[in-house]
This record gives structure tokens, sequence and C-alpha cells, in this order.
């Protein structure tokens, strides 16, 4: 295809974006338009999502403009590149493939000969399978006791999106194969951190005999996963396991050195074209997403992914939910200039989702240089942040208020609770009180208040948008989590920067290892070293 | 005291400071300048925590006007006046006494006839021995059963604070009266959401007769806590206990409505001069903590806290790392206009603390007005949130490194592990990996690294400082968690605000109120209201 890359501030649509009046909330926002500004999501099976963005600081005209925008930066054009199999993580020369793991979006895509979506599903009904004989008891540990509990250990994109999913569904009713069930069926946890007590405090009351560690490293070099890997096996032999990587699975990639050995119970492959942060519904979220709730339901929040992904390929910007996102954050931050974003999700379900967002996002789209590496003259990826309501609202939300800078709000709802419990006081549920609350807050940042009072004035004029569907179920949860993976893919490419690398990740590694080794450093990192104990 | 209370902007101070030439950390920083660049907080008992800013883009020139800008705006009068009771919360009309939980400062603070470090004293001496006699099994259930688990309900201030202190001491060794032990001496959960699945998972796996709820309301009108208390009455009569509220102790000021039930097993109070982001060393911290660990744990965050406010006092800015964190916060944000900063805790342990700092500051210093409440022409406080390293290393550190905003960067570390457990691999052990990775990224971001690949480049110029001590104890706890309020309070008098209302919170609640009742509303909020399913 003969796409340009430009950056943001060259084009056209830019310009006239930058000149178009400011929308004024308090003066534009009806009951009218709450119902009109708003696209759906369509994920099967009964089920929708919608992205209602009515309290966005935006006007028709603008929604136009950022439509040409879209056109001019050919950002769908772009999306079917990355689909198809272009090698769009330019600065690694790497496809970026992580739509493939929940279908085809523009075809087959080959690589050396091989199918890679054919590949990728290959390994999913190999890990499927895996988790069915664990479940089912003909994959035991080593002294032949079934495995009760499961723990993953993995950093980064090993860590916060399968751990913000696995938490999304601990209050799931499923129903499958006629059975009705909640929670896990195997007690699930996640190690991370390289502090030795991260470990330490996870492990304590899991039996030895019973538990089995899924070890996700796609280079299968990451200092801290290695060094956690090594804990967990000492942990094991000292409870009498000899063979303890007989408890461990491998999640890497088929030339990392963790592939190589056949001491593991079993191991499970990703290739270099699924970023970590983008791994979800790869091999490192599916291994343990089966294993915790049985390989049907990480089929579902496939599904849901694959919707999702399905709709983004939409050129009506009115009709794309997160290419109209993407771009409207794309108008707050370079035109309206704000720095940072919040996530509220008003479900407890998604208390670490935030955690996932803030890696996607800010990992992602926090670079100074476009593709082609040379620095850019405009904002990128803001900072992100958030925690579930109604909590932020006893914390942050003051600022968020009454604050000297705007903080755009990315709203997240639903009608019901996973658990079937709920009680009524003082005239309504708590579920009804949580949805007034959430309805009233985006009200609040909108039009805010007049007081004679200035302490007790509110500004008004904080936009947000609201993600609402009726119960936060597998598909749902899928669809979630791409539509901000699509929302991040579309503001990078608006933005002319690669969304795929990491490379300011890598200095401290590097110092890392100076600091470890045993030859001469620099001074002032000698100096450190030596304040922190090290050296 | 005759002080005066001008905004930042007026200031001779603040004219010198702005005119100041900019440093460059490349340049400036030496070994020299780590080793000289530091201050620290003598705890007792031979503990003590180091404030390194050698790595803050700071010159000694600029400390000095840092230094006149605290005296010109009477800094440590200020911080005199609100430690001696005079009514700093002028919006409220409140003393502001959280200090006074900890020790005197200027002498006594009486108020309507009460010494009220005296009533402190009283409630915690009382919360003692509640705790002691829950611990010695004279004090059960309303079965006759010994208690063995302990839930706090509330949310916000009575929640954040109390629940990022127990998770930091988890995994604490304590020595008390000859006996070592560690982890908590109760089973300890939080309910803070409105949201009914927190409730429900919370309360998962607890037997009702053997668990006590710890209810904390200052006002005792909280929707949320309200909503919850009632989900744990119904919880607790649906398991079989006939007196439910022999299972709950309030914690709660003498004129709620709550503090005028003797349903409750026992009540415990705190007053309006408490705010509840300020509450954590008050009863509503020391209650849960008291219970979780023990009176005398609890007594010694308190030793810590106190340590710190009296090191808060000195008017030497080198010597105060409150008031000269909270001073180069207000230069970076003000001259330098870095618009949110991060806190990076290399500690498990403190996994929530930057959750709890989140509301300390941004609840504190989100304000546009100044006391006298007239709008204010310069940017207050930031935007905050942090992860714990190395997690956040791998997830949002892209951005910090090569993002196009700088954002300051609050380090956190400690020689030790908590727990007893390490592993060496690869020649080093995980908790000398931790720390090495905590100098590196110090280094890292401050003079970041030339590369003839601009998408290898590291500008560097991302300042930081350092906490840092032997081993994160309860003393060190309160020192850490005092530090963070009294830089708060600098930077809000630094910014003439009042750093003790939140005003901002409350348009949230009555459109809530609104929704939730049955007149008839504004249309905008209607259509929010049938949106999010409500009406």
């Amino acid at each position: 295809m003969s796409v340009e890359f430009n950056n943001l501030d060259t084009t056209e649509a830019w310009a006239t974006l930058s000149g178009l009046p400011k929308v004024q909330l308090r003066s534009v926002l009806t009951a009218d338009r709450v119902n009109r500004f708003e696209c759906t999501y369509e994920l099967g099976a009964g089920e929708s999502l919608d992205y209602n963005y009515a309290a966005k600081a935006v006007s028709a005209e603008i929604i136009d403009a950022l439509g040409a925008l879209a056109e001019e930066q050919e950002l769908i054009a772009k999306y079917k590149m990355i689909a198809s199999g272009e090698v769009m993580n330019t600065g690694e020369g790497r496809m970026v493939l992580h739509h493939l793991c929940r279908g085809e979006l523009a075809g087959s895509v080959m690589h050396e000969g091989r199918d890679l979506r054919a590949f990728y599903e290959e390994q999913r009904s190999r890990f499927s399978e895996f988790a069915n004989g664990v479940h089912g008891g003909t994959i035991t540990g080593s002294t032949g006791r079934r495995f009760e509990s499961v723990v993953q250990v993995g950093i980064g994109g090993s860590d916060l999106g399968p751990r913000a999913l696995f938490l999304a569904l601990e209050g799931h009713e499923f129903s499958h194969a006629g059975e009705q069930r909640r929670g896990p069926i195997l007690e699930t946890r996640f190690i991370s951190n390289v502090d030795p007590d991260d470990a330490t405090a996870v492990l304590q009351g899991l039996s030895a005999e019973s538990t089995l560690f899924v070890l996700v490293s796609k280079s299968g070099t990451t200092q801290e996963t290695l060094t956690n890997e090594a804990f967990a096996l000492a942990w094991l032999e000292s409870h009498g396991i000899a063979s303890p990587k007989k408890h461990v699975v491998a999640v890497t990639s088929e030339t990392s050195p963790l592939a190589t050995s056949s001491d593991y119970l079993d191991s499970f492959y990703i290739d270099d074209f699924i970023g970590g942060r983008y791994s979800s519904t790869s091999a490192v979220g599916g291994t343990i997403l089966s294993l915790a709730y049985g390989p049907e339901v990480f089929a579902e929040i496939l599904e849901g992914a694959h919707a999702a992904d399905v709709a983004a390929l939409e050129s009506d910007v009115r009709r794309n939910p997160a290419l109209l996102d993407a771009l409207m954050g794309v108008y707050e931050r370079n035109v309206l200039g704000f720095p940072s974003t919040a996530v509220l999700p008003y479900s407890q379900a998604l208390v670490r989702f935030p955690a996932h967002l803030q890696q996607l996002d800010m990992e992602s789209n926090g670079k100074r240089v476009n593709r082609e590496g040379m620095p850019l003259n405009y904002a990128t990826g803001p900072s992100i942040f958030g925690e579930p309501g109604t909590n932020g609202q006893h914390s942050f939300y003051q600022l968020l208020h009454q604050g000297t800078d705007i903080v755009p709000l990315q709203f997240v709802g639903f009608g019901s609770p996973q658990y079937g419990e709920d009680i009524e006081f003082g005239g309504s549920t708590s579920q009804t009180k949580l949805n007034a609350n959430l309805a009233a807050q985006i009200v609040a940042f909108a039009t805010g208040k007049n007081d004679e009072n200035p302490n007790k004035e509110f500004p008004g004029e904080r936009p947000s948008s609201l993600i609402w569907g009726e119960r936060l179920t597998p598909r749902a949860l899928g669809a979630l989590l791409a539509h901000f993976e699509n929302k991040v893919m579309f503001q990078g490419l608006a933005w002319n920067v690669n969304s795929f690398d990491q490379e300011g990740v890598q200095l401290g590694k590097v110092l890392t290892k100076q600091v470890l080794g045993s030859e001469a450093i620099d001074p002032v990192l000698a100096a450190f070293a030596a304040k922190t104990g090290v050296r």
C-alpha cells in the first residue's frame, strides 16, 4: 500500500482542527446530545458495549475535522497494514500481530512459510488442552497430587494485563456445558517484582505439591522473571519437590533460552510479533486465564476482542469508538493542552485495569521521536492514572473538580454487579448508588456549578467519556481491552510514532548490569550504588 | 502571631527564584554531590531515614532562594500555628491537629475546656486496651468465639492510609516483650467501594462468628460506609449472628449519628480537627492497626511520625527534608512547569502507598483558589501516580525516560527485605538487584545517554529524589507518612491554599442525591441517569 507517514503538525486537518472554535460543555450538553453522541460495539451473543462521548468537549465541526484527520493520516489503512502483517514496528523491524491472536482482519499472515494465525491457534489449543488436563486431573504435580493453585511469574506485560483480566472475572458467574460456576477453578496468584518480599508473600500458604507455576518471558532473559523462577524452584525444592521444573510451564518465544529446556512440564509459544503490553490475548494471558477459568472463558474474551477489532476497521469516525476516542484524546492533548488522563472504572472488578492501561498507553506512546527517529515538536502520550469509583471520589477527585489543570476522564460502568449479592439501604441498592454516582460525576465534571463563594464554585468543563455495558462478562472484558489497544494504536499513528517498541527501558537495564558487575563504573553511578547499599 | 498570607507570585523570593539560571543535571551531578545533597531524619532507637536530593534540578543558589521563599512565606511560623491549634482550615473554621496525635509540638491545645492531646491519647489507650482484649480473648464475638478476623469499613482517608500502612507491615518481624512474630495477629481486610462486589468478595471465606468490623466515618453520614455497614450487618445476620452490631466497633466523632448508638461493641472517637486524609495516626488508623499488629506497633509508627514532625520545625531548609522536598516541588511545578509527579517505592510492601499519597496530595492541594477564596494565577497540586519498582520499569517508565513531558520522581528504598527470605541468582540477591535497579534508574533519569540513533537517545534531565532507610520498620513507616503529610502542608502554605478542606467533592454528592431521589431533576442529569440504568 502506498500510504504516507507524516507528523501530525504537518497535516492540513491539524491546522483546521487547531483553528476551530472550542466547545463550552455547559452550553452544548443537552439530554438529546447524551442520546445522540454514542456508538455501540456489538459483541455477539446479544452483548454490547456503548461508547458515549456526549460530555467530550467536541462539536459536530470538531468531529468532522477529526474524521478528516483520520483520513489524511490514513489511520484505517495503516491499521489494515498492521493487521495484514506489514513491518509496522519499524525500529525493531517486526510485524505487530496481537490482533491476529483473536482473528484475521486482513487475510492470512505468513512468516517463513508459516501461517501465523494457525500458529497462534495451535498454541491456544495446546494450552487449552493443558488446562483441561490440569482441571481433569490427568496432568498433576510431580508427586501425583492434583494442581490446586497456579502462580504466574512475569513482569510488565506478562503481569499487568493478565492480572487485570484475572481480577476482572473473579466474581463472574460462568455458564459452561450446562454448569454454572463462579470464581477461579485454581487458586491463582501473580509474582512480578524482583523485591524478594513479593515472591515470599505470594507463596505463603500454598502447598508446593499442588502448585503450578506459569513462567512468562518472551525473550527468556528478563532479569526479574528469571530471578523469581529461581526463587520458585528453590521454594519447591525446600518443600520436598525433587523435580521442581516439573511444576513449571514456560510461555516464551521458540528461540528463547527457556524454550530449549525440556525440563519444564510443558512450554507454550509466542513470537516477536506480540508485544508484551499487547500480549494478554496471546499465550501470555491465555495460559493463566485458561487455567484459572477454563479455555472456553478465554475463548469468549477473544471473541469480544475480535468484535472490537472488526469495529475498529470502520472508516466513519462516528461509528468507530476506538478511533473516535483516540482522536478526541489527540485533540485534548495537542489542541487543549491537557497533560494527563484518568481512567475511572465504576466497577471494583476492574481494580487493576487502570494499571494495565497505564502500561499500555504510556509505554506505547510515551515517545519523543517519530517513527523515523526524528524529534517531534508536539506532545505525545499523556500520563495515565486511575482507581475504581466510587473510591476515587474520596481521593483525588478534589483536584479533578477544582484543580488548576484539567484532566480528561475515561469512565467505565456496568448495569449489574458480578456477584449476585446486593443490598437495599436508604431506598436504593449498592449498585444503584454506584451508578447514580457515576451519572452525577459526569454531569458535575462537565457543567460545574456557580457559587458566590469561589471555594464552592465548580468551573466544570472537565470532559469525559463513558464506556457502558450491561455486565462485565468475558466478552465485554475482551472488547474493553481491545478498545484501549486500538485507541492507543490510532493515537500512535496520528502522532506518527512507533507505538510498538520501548527503547526507553534499555538504559536502566544497561546501568543496572554495570552496578551488578565487577568492572569500574561511572563515579556518580557508584555513589548512588553505595547509597543504596549495593557496592 | 502576626504572619501574613500572600500568594506565591506576589513574593520577592518568587521573582528571584524564577530568574535564577536553571540547572543542567548532566553538568552538576557528581559523586561528591550525591554525598553532600542529603539530610537525615533521626527516628530514635538507632533508626534513621535519609532524604537525598542530589538528582534534583537545583543549585546552591536555587536552594538559597527556596530558603528565602520559606522565610518570606513564613512557612515554619505557619506550621507552628497549625501545631498550636490556630484555626488554619479557614473555610471550615477548624483547627488542624493530626500532628497532635503523635505528640505536642507547640504546647497544649485546648478546645472547650478539653486538652486535645489528652483526648487523643485517651482514645488511643481505649482502642489499645480493646485490641489487647480481642487478642487476649477477653473480648469476643457475640457467640463467645474469639475474633480471628477484622474488616475495616471506610472510604477515602478511612481506607487508603490505614490500608497502605497495614500492607506495609505485613512482612515485618516484630519484637515485643521478648517475643518475635511476623504478620498480622488477626486476618485483616478492607471494604471501601459502594460497588457491592467489593463487600461480597472481601467477606468470602470469613466466619461471621469470629469476624469483627471496624466502621469508620467521622461524620457518620458517609453514603458508601453506611451502605457497607448495612451489607456487613446483613451478612452477619444471614450467618446466624443475632446481635450483629455486637460485631462492630465505630470510629467516629462524638457528635455523629454513629456515636449515639449504644448497640455497637464499642466506639472510639476522633474530632473535626483530624482531616480524613491525615487520620492514619488517629483512631482511624490506630484501631485497625492495633488490632492487626498490636498497640505497641502502632505506638512505634507514632514515634516515627513525631520524630519527622519535630524535624519539620527546623528553619534551615537544608536540614528540613519535608520543607526542602516541598519547595523543590513548587519550583518544579511553577518554574519548570511539570504537571505531575510519580511516587516510586522500590519496596513491594509499599504497594498501596502511592494510592495514599495520591489522595493526600491531590485532595489537599488540588485547589484553584487561595485560602481567602480568590482565584489563583498559578498552578497548584500536581497529579500524583506511582507503582512499586521494579514493576513500574516494565510499565510506564518508557514515558518517564523518553516522553515529551518531564515527570519529577520520588524514589523510596530500603537496604533489607522485610521477610528474611532472599535468593542469590546470577551472582546477586534479589534485594541487591532491586537496589541496583534503583541506583541505575536515578542516574539514567538524571543524566540520560547520547546516541546517534535518536530513538535510543535519552535526554535525561529528569529530576528525582530518594528517601532511603535500612529497613521498613513501623518507625520508618511513620516517618515516611509524616514526611509526605508535612511536604504537602508546606506546599499548600507556599501556594497560599487551604490544604485541609475538600469542597470539590461536594457537588458530586449533591447530584448523586438528586439522582437517587424522586424529585424532577435536570434533563442532562436525567439522561445520564437513564444511560447508567438508574432512572
